[in-house]
């Protein structure tokens, strides 16, 4: 059979494109290019994508970022930038993302930040990053105060989804991505929630590009109707206002899609409270699925603290993101008690 | 007489306004603003624009930055970000800078990141950051590796130029600010030229106004055109490639507007070896009105090296900005030993 490769168009200004499929060969036209790799993934994959930039002309300088997570903080931002300027690039370089969510999130803003912005393009090689980070030109790192506080708005030039990189995914890490693949589902295509807990895909790639280019593309839709967030685009952070608090409250032992699985039936727990469509059993079942790590005993107040720093509250409080139903996101300023009610609700039925 | 005020609008995406008069009282539309001020400023200013932002409604936060350049570090970027994110700012508070041109390019750079982006204000108290600074949303902090090397294009909500402010400024630093006003005239407006060397315009400020309404108008215009420096916004850094290498060279003890000073100087004597019009002798009477620091001895490979992290450089070398004549800039690649005769002849002047 001939492989076939999908490719999406982003429609932004300026306009650009996503390739899904296997042993794709990136190439760039830049001289100067920084591949910025996670450190783990930079082992089995970097050199394959450093001789495919290579054969396009580049000159490509691989710099290791720590692995996940920990690469996203001011200090390996300032580290990366003095770097650049060290090899020499310029407004004609490049930076390329090699890694998760985590990886092109600090590589997308060290490649906003160095000379005022300079191109950048992205290979993700988890789920998580397909399905999410690698859309919508969110780049960023975390503060000591809280998660994803400092960044910029900066595109991509085109994103290369190799599908061949999520074999090397430990099972774990493919279930945690499916997260985000899920919440797409709810908030714009059921159909994508179905595929999630029916098909164990991460061990058959056969219908998987598919899968994932609708996935991508219920990102694609809304990014391109709200590109600096002002309304929609915050539908796509649905389970994520808990999901941060839950990372901040752990310090991040916590996976992000686990926090996410969780998020998401809080929020179920929320909507429900609200009078709105019974979707705990759909956000049961994911979490059935995905088997996120046990949470520690966590405080409310605490937790409701960091909820406070989401970056989607303002003078007013928070807004959440609630579905009336299946496919109807909308945000709403949710009264405290029931935030608070959702989370004992959702305390008893974590703790089994 | 009536004070009035001149009022310029800057049509970029959204468009704003800066007011230039005296007296002025600020207000802005949001419930959370941080006064990010030059702490040798703010002394003398910080607690009358404090209270016209608070008489607006505003809860305002003083914070006060480094005077002068070193505030431009990513260690300073960072404890700020730090320092929002404990004050509670959230997506609709703004950031209000009150100082030079470093402290506004700093502050801007901190709003341009926190959250990926908030309001952003500026109350310039130099005449350098009037004139430059202050217009054209260019923010940004150094590296160890040279000058400007990180930032953001945001744009400012608006800009306020009290002349007041000016009045504290002490002799020197007013003359320092001259120095791109003097290249606002040599770009595009020659009476401006003549307004520096024919007035002495820091005693008396009736005309001043409109002297400088008509410097901060030559910007607007070109930044207008050319928002994010494709092209012909590369002019106003007529004099910037020598500047930002001396300032390099001597670790920042030459201030930028006397680097500007005898980067128009260099700049003319490039022009005139390269067979364009021979200003030297107008480059040569601002240096005689400025009275700039002595130069230490450089060497000329250093500077050279300097020159080429410059942001204009790109892959093919270094883009130098000419006048072909008074008034009419150019890119243009210049030669090697084009560069290095005209630093000879340089030397050769500045020595004396």
């Amino acid at each position: 059979m001939i492989q076939t490769n999908i490719t999406l168009s982003v429609n932004l200004q300026p306009a650009y494109a996503i390739t899904i499929g296997r042993h794709l060969t990136p190439r760039v036209p830049h001289k100067k290019v920084a591949l910025l790799a996670d450190s783990s993934v930079a082992p089995l994959h970097a050199e394959r994508f450093k001789q495919s930039l290579e054969r396009g002309g580049a000159t490509v300088f691989l710099e290791l970022v720590p692995s996940g997570e920990p690469a996203k903080t001011l200090e390996v931002h300032a580290q990366l930038l003095s770097r650049l300027s060290q090899l020499g690039l310029t407004r004609d370089s490049a930076v390329v993302a090699l890694g998760g969510g985590a990886t092109s999130d600090l590589a997308g803003y060290v490649a906003a930040s160095y000379l005022r912005g300079i191109a950048f393009y992205v290979i993700p090689t988890t789920l998580l990053a397909m399905v999410d980070a690698s859309v919508g030109g969110k780049t960023g790192v975390n503060l000591p105060e809280g998660k994803n506080l400092v960044g910029a708005f900066h595109q991509p030039k085109a994103v290369w989804m190799d599908l061949d990189t999520l074999k090397t995914l430990p099972e774990r890490v493919f279930r945690e991505g499916a997260a985000e693949l899920f919440k797409h589902g709810l908030i714009q295509n059921p159909k994508l929630c179905d595929a999630v807990l029916e098909a164990e895909f991460g061990q058959d790639h056969t219908n998987f590009a598919q899968v994932l280019a609708d996935a991508v593309q219920v990102k694609i839709d809304i990014v391109e109707r709200d590109p600096f967030e002002q309304q929609e685009r915050a539908f796509l952070n649905y389970g994520h206002t808990l999901a941060h608090a839950l990372e901040a409250a752990t310090h991040h032992e916590l996976p992000h899609g686990e926090a996410v699985g969780y998020g998401m039936h809080y929020a179920a727990l929320v909507c429900e409270k609200l009078g709105y469509a019974d979707l705990t059993a759909h956000t049961q079942a994911f979490l059935d699925y995905q088997q996120p790590m046990k949470l520690p005993a966590l405080d409310w107040h605490t937790l409701r603290g960091f909820m406070a720093r989401d970056k989607k509250a303002d003078a007013a409080g928070v807004r959440f993101v609630v579905l009336e139903d299946i496919a109807k996101p909308k945000l709403e300023r949710v009264p405290e008690n029931v935030l608070e009610a959702a989370w004992r609700a959702f305390e008893g039925v974590t703790k089994r």
